[in-house]
């Protein structure tokens, strides 16, 4: 029990009380420390106000001699004691919290301040009821310390009218006084301006606040914070940093991070009256809306009027590509986060809801059934794949807005930022906006990706399906010069930035046709006759592709594939110098070993062909390293380290082995594990520090301790998601790679990590 | 340079000098040492010829008067020096091993004793010479030490007739003298009994013996031992310990676990009425019946799905020895006892008919025509590679007995053994067949392996593919009296051993119906439409089965599955406990578990069931484990271990998952592996020390340091191959499981680690 703001002169709390307060107390007392006129108010922790009770009982009356001389700070001496007004003041909004009982008469004599069947007693009671129900007996020590502290405030009733405003514009941040939604803003007395800026700098919020004007002054009584978007907050922010209330990194310690996707993705404006007609998994954020298109051929045809599409299909593979650049947003029934959709929604900033368990297409009467609703192709939908819902027509959107605001705070937070943030792309398009977005390299460039569209998967298809060298040969050699020149044009995009280009990692089959006129298109493109192609794919067939013929393992088995790679490197190396001052810094990373035998078979290999490339002699820097994403290889990390100059954690499919769980398939039963609380969160969304992690921690461990020079990244969707980077940050690592709309995660959060 | 045998006395080596002898110059030392009449002999090694050969360079001569000095060693005082014989003393049979040189005359002065121009020194040469080229720069120091210490050895010409003999019979083991094959026995001198009897002591092997005859008496030539059956072997070893030659751990010691198989092999029961369809060579013992495949490359995709094949080739190549590994028995058109696939046969233990040269072979057909008969790919024949006959269809075997020799083997192996070895078995037939070869309980019971016939597998079905709580439950009320009466017997079977029954643990898929006219039936039985069944089945499927819908998970999503287990065993353990006196020990065991929480969830599941059950409180005993087979739980073994009374690690998908490998997949890749040297071994046959083997290390430390009472096993095929089994003796753990014809090799594995 104690003054908040006494009738007379500033408060005199201790520093123990000050900790305590929260909520509306919190505000009162600052402006009230100010020298603002606030109204007079007391205030009351759970553990005074039920020790008063106690008191009582027991027959003494020390505290509520206390209490009594507190209830006095809220009188005007001479002056008859005023009506009060009993709020609660929690710290975050709670449902059923009792609204402001005003009109209490104040209490004639010391036992009425304490009965709890007089007024005042009554209102402060039911205000600590209605904070919640007791603590079970399970409750966390930080839990009953929460409800002990739970404050109630008893205010003086003021003279005067009341006016309400907001500190802040909800749109654009700026300082106000800004007039309530639907009120209009009351002319205020000349000190409000005052009060604003000690509110906003105390509370760091946007707030809505209620004074009492009486003649040409103000009288504060409350406020409350109050929920606005993403991007008022950030204004407000950086307009705090320049109007010197808070220093750059307050800006970036207090922003928070779950925020950039609504600053960088489109969204739904009207969330909460829309219905979802069904909910898979939200895999790439954002929303989009859209006519329904059942093919990529429809989606470009579509896009090729002018009108947006979203592709909805049962999956989607290399061979969609195309058909997937002119698509808005994409919905599969299959697959989850690491689905081929879904990479390439999250690669192009687009949205997608995957594992639509519920979806059923019927292609051939063009409709599609989704939940409980049909759709036929041409009908608008909108989805929301952040949430995973899929609505029915066309909602509004709100398009996203990168303003110098984001910009600043970002380079804020590089000020503070020890962790280099890299991306994944292979696209100059992708890599150009991931440099926008402050990428400092490219940390994985999928090379298989670059096949992904149709005289390159033509050729890549000849060359998996040829079955002796001659053929082989044939097919390598075309592949060279259209790898090199996207190669060429990727290191020009990056200038003198590192690139780390990935060897060759698919399961063979996803660049294999499946549809029965890719295959007799493909059959055609080699010569073969349809049951020979058939025979070929059989043979190529795996039952679990997640851990088959994949990786390094594919060009131990075709050497050729290699040199291929290799030799297109260094050719787009060479052609990215002629074009630029600047040097190239390639990476070669060789994917999905187990043993520093692989790499060092593969190392020889690649230093054959590279060590007679005069380029590197006039500038241009390689580098050597492999991804480390199986427990094998962390646990092996001493022998490999020794043959490379960089390893980078793969951490999804690190999570797929040490799991047992392949991602695509876990829809089938994480729902489950996590209504029955068997996990906490999601292991492919967000890090497994006490599994993965420890394996992580083990081969940084064995890796440094061998070559003290190694570069260790981490690359993978973990790499851009908040509570993943938090843990990263605290390892040893050099930079993260992430998808080019996760940079400014990983920037923002990497540099609270490190402040 | 040393007399083995001087021509008077016994020998009088060092210690070292002893210890350097190998081959032939250690038989002639054990019988010259023991008494016996021998040749004059004496030997040197690469490095005393060596340096006596340098000495000769810089014109010294204190090594050269040393050698002479041996070389009178051969010459009975006051007679002519003999004509000399030069042999190798190989430790192993090489290829091109210089055969004895005879009619050498002696060195009549000194530099003439070490002059390679001259007969003597020219001969020591040409014996070192074809113990192989020099040695590559990168031999091993072991390689290098074996070299340097190869022995040429010299012997004085004998006088007499030439007698040779065998020291053992070849087929019995009985002691002999033995006639060579094809060479009448001639009659020999009394002595000869305690030579053979010396021999044997001294190498512990068949021996084959030269002798030299006059008069009454033998004077010990030369010996080198003989390649025989497993079974010769084992009987001379028990009689060696009968006749107090041996100790009983000395036995067990020098066996040879990999001779087990062939001790072991089944055969046809029903031979006097089967006819064959054609005959070959029986080139390596034992029967087998499989599905005929064309290539090794289809014979390890047919092993990979886990169905038995025999390989039909024209004849085989070192190219093939994957493929070779896969099939169950070969059959070649060409070759005979030493072609490659009879070599490779005997090494396996697998059966060979071999010189069929009634095959034909059409693979692009996939047929083949063996005598009068066509043979599609795919059906079952079975051949007998003891009597080389060629049966159509797959016959009857009958399983090895293990006769009395191995018994006692066994018994004495027993005495030294401290891990307890039990056997993977689901079946009445496969129990019993275990517990005849010493299984002390069953470690892994895979309850979904009883569902594998018809009636059963329909109710299952049923049972994955009902869409609704009361589909399922009316499927599962008829699985548990099933299951129940199957428990039963299998309890009754172990009488009070223990009996590990792991949980439903399948890649769902793997029960559904996958050919046409499957799916029709089965969508009769379920009163489904084609299309409605083919559509249940497409949710169903996965992408990567073996990280899918799998193990715990199953019960975690579907705890009806969980229940009716529970029921039946619980039935079972009843039905059997009314039967028999002795308590029934079962120990459930929940499969592929990630966390500490899905276990604790499936465990109060279990014991909420089980709580009531009377029988567990009337002797019957249960205890509750888990399978540790995914990397995870090996690092969370400290949180699994607090809640279970055992672990069992299930090697073969610790493999897969530590190393990314699908054993499925993994033929396409592997071969190139080992071709390049990148894998020493198959870690699916042999555990992977360096990485599996500290993921398990990690979890048994882990599990031990807070359930010091954990009982721990391992359970799957390694626990039944010999350097995996040396492996994990050197572990602590309790017992190992593997399947009914590996448990005599962990018997013996397991004894010899121990001693």
């Amino acid at each position: 029990m104690f003054a908040i703001s006494p009738v007379h002169g500033k408060p005199s709390l201790s520093k123990g009380q000050a900790r305590l307060l929260v909520g509306k107390a919190k505000w009162l007392f600052a402006a009230a420390e100010s020298g603002l006129d606030v109204v007079p108010t007391i205030g009351i922790t759970r553990t005074a106000w039920d020790a008063l009770q106690a008191e009582r009982k027991s027959g003494t009356d020390s505290l509520r001699k206390v209490w009594v001389a507190t209830l006095f700070k809220l009188v005007r001496p001479g002056t008859k004691p005023p009506e009060l007004v009993v709020r609660t003041s929690a710290p975050r909004h709670v449902a059923g919290l009792q609204p402001a009982r005003t009109g209490i008469a104040a209490p004639t004599n010391e036992l009425e301040a304490v009965d709890t069947a007089r007024p005042l007693g009554k209102a402060i009671n039911a205000a600590f009821a209605s904070y919640g129900p007791p603590l079970s007996a399970w409750a966390t020590e930080a839990e009953r310390d929460e409800r002990d502290n739970q404050i109630v405030i008893v205010q003086a009733t003021v003279d005067g009218r009341i006016g309400r405003f907001l500190t802040r514009n909800t749109t654009t941040g700026k300082l106000g006084p800004v007039p309530l939604p639907g009120e209009p803003l009351r002319k205020l007395p000349a000190n409000t301006a005052e009060l604003i800026r000690i509110i906003d700098a105390a509370s760091g919020q946007h707030m809505s606040c209620v004074i009492a004007i009486s003649g040409n002054s103000a009288q504060f009584v409350s406020a409350r914070p109050l929920q606005v978007s993403a991007g008022a907050q950030l204004e407000a922010s950086v307009e705090r940093v320049e109007s010197g209330v808070w220093t750059p990194a307050d800006a970036v310690r207090r922003f928070n991070p779950a925020q950039l996707p609504q600053l960088l993705h489109p969204r739904l404006t009207d969330q909460n009256r829309a219905i979802p007609i069904a909910s898979g998994l939200g895999v790439s954020p954002g929303a989009a809306s859209g006519e329904v298109v059942f093919t990529p051929d429809d989606a470009a045809r579509c896009r090729a009027r002018g009108r947006h599409c979203i592709l909805v299909v049962m999956e989607t593979g290399p061979g969609d590509i195309e058909g997937m650049k002119a698509a808005t947003g994409f919905v599969t029934a299959r697959g989850g986060m690491t689905s081929h959709a879904a990479v390439v929604a999250r690669i192009t900033g687009k949205p997608c809801v995957a594992g639509l368990r519920t979806l059923q297409i019927d292609p051939e009467d063009g409709k599609c059934r989704i939940g409980e609703t049909t759709i036929s192709a041409g009908q608008h939908i909108t989805i929301d794949g952040s949430e995973g819902a899929i609505y029915s027509g066309a909602l509004p959107l709100s398009r996203p807005h990168i303003g110098g605001a984001l910009s600043r705070l970002l380079d804020w937070a590089d000020d503070t930022r020890t962790i280099a943030v890299r991306t994944n792309a292979e696209t100059v398009e992708a890599a150009r906006t991931a440099l926008t977005f402050g990428a400092e390299g490219i940390g994985l460039a999928r090379s298989e990706h670059m096949f992904f569209s149709g005289d390159r998967m033509r050729a890549l298809r000849r060359l998996i399906l040829s079955e002796n060298e001659d053929d082989r040969a044939t097919a390598l050699e075309g592949l060279v010069d259209y790898q090199a020149a996207d190669y060429a044009q990727l290191f020009q995009t990056m200038q003198n930035k590192p690139v780390t280009v990935r060897l060759f990692d698919p399961p063979l089959h996803e660049f294999l046709p499946r549809s029965e006129d890719d295959i007799e298109d493909t059959a055609r493109a080699l010569g073969l006759s349809v049951k020979a192609l058939r025979a070929r794919l059989q043979r190529l067939d795996e039952v679990n592709p997640m851990l088959g013929h994949r990786g390094v393992r594919l060009v131990i088995t075709y050497p050729e594939i290699l040199s291929m790679q290799v030799k297109a490197l260094v050719a787009g190396v060479e052609a990215a110098m002629d074009n630029q001052d600047m040097p190239v810094n390639l990476e070669i990373m060789v994917p999905f070993v187990t043993s520093a035998r692989e790499v060092s078979w593969v190392k020889s290999r690649v230093m054959d062909i590279v060590g007679n490339a005069p380029v590197f002699r006039r500038g241009a820097n390689l580098a050597f390293g492999t991804m480390i994403e199986l427990p094998r290889a962390c646990l092996r990390a001493g022998d490999i380290a020794k043959e490379v100059d960089f390893i980078s954690f793969g951490t999804n499919d690190l999570t797929q082995t040490t799991y047992g769980i392949s991602r695509d398939d876990a829809p089938a039963f994480l729902a489950t594990y996590h209504r029955r609380g068997l996990y906490d969160v999601d292991p492919f969304v967000t890090i497994d520090q006490r599994g993965v992690g420890e394996l992580i921690k083990i081969a940084i461990e064995r890796g440094r301790a061998v070559n003290p020079h190694l570069k260790i990244g981490i690359c993978g969707e973990h790499a851009g998601e908040t509570n993943s980077l938090r843990f990263f940050s605290s390892l040893a690592i050099d930079y993260v790679s992430c998808s080019p709309y996760r940079v400014p995660v990983a920037r923002m959060v990497l540099a609270q990590s490190d402040t």
